[in-house]
């Protein structure tokens, strides 16, 4: 199905010598599509005979996720514009960016097809030992500097205009706040979980309440510029190199945000790993995972008070006690939207091959449970994870299907 | 000091009768400036012959606050299209306007010469019985359908845009969320206050880490479309119509933002009649306040329920306990704004005659710190005020200058 404007695979080399000179004048190239997200065309563009590549990224009127979405093309703009400030405030976590076309809604971007997807990395038991460092760095240079913590605040009102996006932060509030908390037509649940779902969460009256409130926070907190949907398939990796991609979802929103989805994207990683490997392989990965998570927040937090410290400009954030006030509030909110991810993956339209990839159906339901439980408690006593290893223990520590299998 | 750009009486009326029908052709026009504000030229043009009239109000480069603060004259498209909006949603509450004009930023509305500027009023001891009703109509009715509860998410987005407000809210930033708690030198104390200044309120290190909470709240919290400066000087009112004006502060913010700025001016109208008048006079005046500070936030919390009820669009506000979990959220927030308007009139650059026309010195310094001390309480204890009568009963039970003199 290609849409009306999306270049054929022919027009991107055409377009790319024409508009570039990052391949030789003589240069035969060659292109293939490769996308497989719900939203872009991605095209890969290779010299084989100078072994130099890039990628072109040309959005569609509609999402790919579902006709139901209709997403605008400026969010190649948003995804250009930030990947540039991502750039500047983190450098080296995201692909460099080559080219932006408003006309023709594309960005030409750095190749990274030696790296391999995060989630794919973790599914295959890959261990990557600086991964929690790279990304606590990435979260907190991005965050901390786009806040009114550093920002002045008419810049940082400045750019939260720039980056409002409706449309897709209307798939978040539909897909992850909304749809998965109620039994919702679109909602995708798998037949042995079905009556925990009932009970446990459709039933749960305490539960929608606390949802609901952390939609309208959703809604309205400012905060600071987020990546908006940092899961594992949107981080590249290599034994030594951590690349975020896809900040299309970007927006201002709460800082807690992304290093929740990430937590709980490593716990699907965990849960997938005890109930498909056994013995000292899964006992090393899950390890690896615990530690990577437990490194995620604790680095995250130290490295959050020590760009405080060097680079906050607003005086009345260095009064006693307001920092710890801020970053505790923080830590809140990511485990809160951990808790939301955990449940919205098992529930709602959009899983991930964490799960679904389980065939024993025993096996599946057990550890789609186990993510509801985890999820349902970080979602409920959300201010009582704090610290890594607060975290790490409820996830060992999850009733009935704790741990190893 | 005539500014660039800005009209002259003359031109006022050559521009009114080239740009709008409302005179006839042939009127004699009379045009005097009777701006006293800080940050426009206010021309009232009016024909005698048909007692027709109407105001001009012109926005210069400069705000007149202080030569510090440079404001845009794009405040005038701000409040254009806010007046326009709230005559919208709450009919008869703002004045009319006839006319926006962009190049010139200027717009032509409503003219209220027959109606008195509240705080003007107050301090004259009059009573206006509907005055609580007609401002909690007009409160609910502006921030309910602005707010995610009724409005489109997305349709709110773009409003939030439209109505970001970086100058005008930097003053409230500094003004009322930052200079009053630490000895800024443009602070403006009374000599009398200044003790209790210095141990009360810049000597407690509890009060300045909830300011900067507060501050930050203020900073980040997109809840609903604010009037933003709605205190006694931005109301006006006959025996029975109430007029909200001077919008150009309007901003998303804190739903709670407007109706604790008035309950604030509310008790220094309040404590003005306790150091100026006495007897009967004085306990009916005071009767009415504390009884229009009841209404006021009493039946702003009953309106709040009804229209949520008729209008909310939010399914999951619908969630038990979620309309009750709100409705708290904002009258917190409302008797935090009181506690620091309470304290920023007395002790930063903007002052309020309720209390500088207190001839008395030691008088004053009473008067003064009765508003501290209850500001101070209502910042620290602000979730415990939820009710009318608990508020009245607060400021009739201040330490050490309570009720009457």
């Amino acid at each position: 199905m290609t849409q009306e404007g999306i270049m054929t695979e022919t027009e991107v080399i055409t377009y790319v010598k024409a508009t570039l000179d990052f391949f030789d004048e003589t240069a035969e190239l060659a292109c293939t599509e490769i996308g497989d997200g719900n939203l872009n065309y991605v095209f890969h563009v290779v010299d084989q005979a100078s072994d130099r590549s890039l990628i072109v990224k040309q959005a569609g009127s509609v999402a790919r996720i579902s006709d139901e979405f209709i997403v605008s093309p400026d969010r190649n703009r948003i995804e250009t514009e930030i990947l540039r400030l991502q750039g500047t405030l983190a450098p080296g976590y995201v692909p460099e960016v080559y080219h932006y076309d408003g006309e023709k809604n594309c960005v030409v971007m750095e190749d990274l097809s030696d790296y391999t997807i995060l989630r794919k990395a973790l599914l295959e038991q890959r261990q990557f030992p600086e991964l929690a460092e790279h990304l606590s760095t990435f979260l907190v240079e991005t965050l901390v500097s786009t806040s009114d913590l550093v920002l002045n605040h008419k810049e940082k009102k400045e750019l939260v205009k720039s980056f409002t996006n409706p449309e897709l932060c209307e798939i978040t509030e539909d897909l992850v706040y909304t749809e998965p908390f109620f039994p919702h037509p679109r909602n995708d649940v798998f037949a042995g979980t079905r009556p925990y779902v009932e009970q446990e969460i459709w039933g749960d009256n305490r539960l929608a309440l606390e949802t609901a409130k952390l939609k309208f926070h959703f809604l309205t907190h400012a905060q600071a510029l987020l990546h908006g949907d940092l899961h594992t398939g949107s981080i590249f990796v290599t034994p030594t190199e951590t690349k975020v991609i896809d900040p299309e979802f970007a927006f201002y929103g709460p800082a807690g945000y992304d290093i929740g989805n990430l937590i709980a994207n490593f716990i699907f990683a965990y849960v997938h790993s005890g109930y498909t490997s056994e013995g000292a392989e899964q006992e090393s990965f899950q390890a690896y995972i615990l530690e990577t998570i437990e490194t995620l927040v604790d680095s995250f937090r130290t490295k959050f008070v020590l760009a405080f410290e060097a680079k906050a400009t607003e005086p009345v954030a260095r009064y006693e006690g307001f920092l710890e006030h801020y970053l505790a509030g923080v830590v809140e909110d990511a485990i809160a939207v951990a808790g939301l991810e955990l449940c919205r993956r098992v529930i709602g339209i959009a899983k991930v091959a964490d799960l679904t990839s389980i065939t024993d159906e025993q096996a599946r339901t057990e550890a789609e449970i186990t993510c509801l439980t985890l999820g349902k408690t970080f979602i409920l006593e959300r201010a009582n994870y704090q610290t890594g290893s607060s975290i790490t223990d409820a996830i060992k520590g999850v009733p009935p299907y704790a741990g190893n299998h």
